[in-house]
């Protein structure tokens, strides 16, 4: 692939948008990258494409909900070829407590900016990423079309402006597809997300805390894999679709997956654990179908959960340091 | 039915909520109803409720978007059995012009309302008043659980109130639920609908509009009809379902429907109308089952589209004088 592509990443300084910012730099020597985050950037740590000194990345600070006008200049300078949008109020559990600040952003702004797009004559794609949350929790296994029925309000704003978006698509041909993955994981991850907090909490000695018992069953998949998957959907996804990306076998409880990283670790799980309550509207589980992006997009995961956690615990012992110096919880911004 | 019932009807300024509030009214002496509105109270002519001196009703002027508090301080003061919030920014054609107006109303203000009412011991049902728009067109009969695919941005934020209210459904056990029904008319509707506009031009020698030609089917269900099935709804509906309200069949074309009117008022169709270009997203029809209240609530529509024509026309002969003085064309309110 040496073909010019040029993309714009919102949202680039959020775990899933850092990684797909490097994995594109890598995989297409000719992509110019610009990169959009309402946050100045990240520690170097969380930002892999750091390492790629391509000269081919710009960023952007700039918030969606406050420089909509700035955001809208940026890309008609830039005229992408495919926008990524990664960005939103992410937290579930935070959703309950002011769940207007959850609509504004996953909802209201997302819905302003492809208002302002939707007659842009470069742009062959905006990819839109949606959550399997947006199902609520549900028996047996999910296939695309399946109703939307969010238990919580952070789920309920990103279903909404999935549906917010679907207009511009059917009355200007607005190039828009979304993805659904499963749970992400993989180096470089938010510290307060259950993986690496429990690599740290071990390694400091901390109690990992286990809401609900950890009962919860998730299915992890790499970042990489989401990432190729992202890409081909941009490339070569169907317009008004959306596309599932889950692992081959990856459902695993919250407990189990704790247990695995105690074990590599050489940690006794018991002691290394303690219960909390289980938080507000989190689902029992959510097992997606991914056969549709597998037979029309040719995509398949490559890594195993087991290598995937090896890189991460790798990622935690290289950088211990520098990870011991960033805040550890999730701090919300409005 | 003599028992006590407090009712409080958000948009009780709107042809549906004040039809609804005259309705409750006189279906049972013993209930006492408080109407909110963000404009002052309409020309009685489209108030049926005035002629109900029943001292039994308050009006309370406040706009969910700015009020809230004092909403709330309304309703948890008189403590309702049932809310029913008929209130939407709810044009189709002008939300494309500034959809984010529509989002507040009709997503965000509806959310912050059912969040701040989520735990409120008194209340035995909150019915919120979807649209059958939230599915977007579609092939077939539409039951119940068909997927939402909303085509204009009113549809989307329509349907993203109604997923934002789900969480507080499944955490808090809000006694929510939903009605969407067709195309309702009857007397009292504001001048700018197509059967009162139609009749009001033809007396007027005006051209009737016909957008995109007048083909788009309707489905007409008359408000009396509706407001049975909604106090049906309030008083014995299942928690957390949706419940379709439509005619028996009464699917119409709209240049059928203007046929009618010249027809009954004596004129020639061809010389009534104009044809215009069609309406951005408008939809080529709604055809919703209605199996589901029939069965489970035992409701059913009395009124034939014939004999509710008859009753619109005589409601506009009747009050001819005053409705020349009314505007007639839709002024939208951000």
């Amino acid at each position: 692939m040496t073909k010019k592509e040029k993309i714009i990443v919102i949202g680039s300084n959020s775990f899933s948008g850092a990684s797909f910012v490097n994995y594109v730099l890598n995989e297409n020597p000719q992509a110019t990258v610009i990169g959009i985050s309402r946050s100045v950037e990240n520690n170097d740590i969380f930002l892999p494409y750091k390492k790629n000194n391509s000269g081919r990345f710009t960023f952007h600070c700039l918030d969606l909900n406050i420089h909509l006008n700035e955001v809208i200049a940026v890309i008609k300078d830039f005229g992408p070829d495919y926008i990524v949008n990664f960005s939103a109020q992410g937290m579930v559990g935070q959703s309950w407590e002011n769940p207007e600040q959850w609509f504004r952003t996953n909802c209201i702004a997302l819905m302003n900016l492809a208002n302002a797009l939707k007659k842009e004559k470069y742009l062959r794609r905006f990819v839109q990423i949606s959550s399997p949350e947006v199902y609520g929790s549900c028996q047996g296994v999910i296939k695309e079309g399946a109703q939307l029925r969010p238990s919580t309000p952070y789920a309920a704003s990103k279903a909404a402006g999935d549906l917010s978006l679907l207009p511009f698509f059917k009355n200007f041909d607005f190039p828009l597809v979304y993805t659904r993955a499963t749970n992400v994981y993989g180096p470089h991850q938010a510290l307060y997300r259950i993986i690496p907090k429990s690599i740290v909490s071990i390694k400091n000695s901390q109690k990992i805390p286990l809401h609900g018992g950890g009962v919860a069953v998730k299915s992890f998949i790499h970042i990489r894999d989401v990432c190729v998957a992202t890409l081909a959907v941009a490339r070569n996804g169907e317009n008004g679709e959306v596309y599932h990306i889950s692992p081959d076998n990856g459902n695993v409880s919250i407990k189990d997956v704790v247990r695995l990283i105690c074990e590599k670790l050489g940690k006794n799980f018991e002691s290394c654990v303690e219960n909390m309550d289980e938080r507000l509207g989190q689902d029992a589980a959510y097992i997606i179908d991914s056969t549709k992006i597998r037979k029309k997009l040719g995509w398949e995961p490559t890594i195993s959960f087991e290598r995937g956690l090896n890189e991460v615990i790798s990622w935690v012992e290289e950088n211990f340091d520098e990870i011991l110096k960033c805040p550890r919880d999730y701090a919300h911004k409005p």
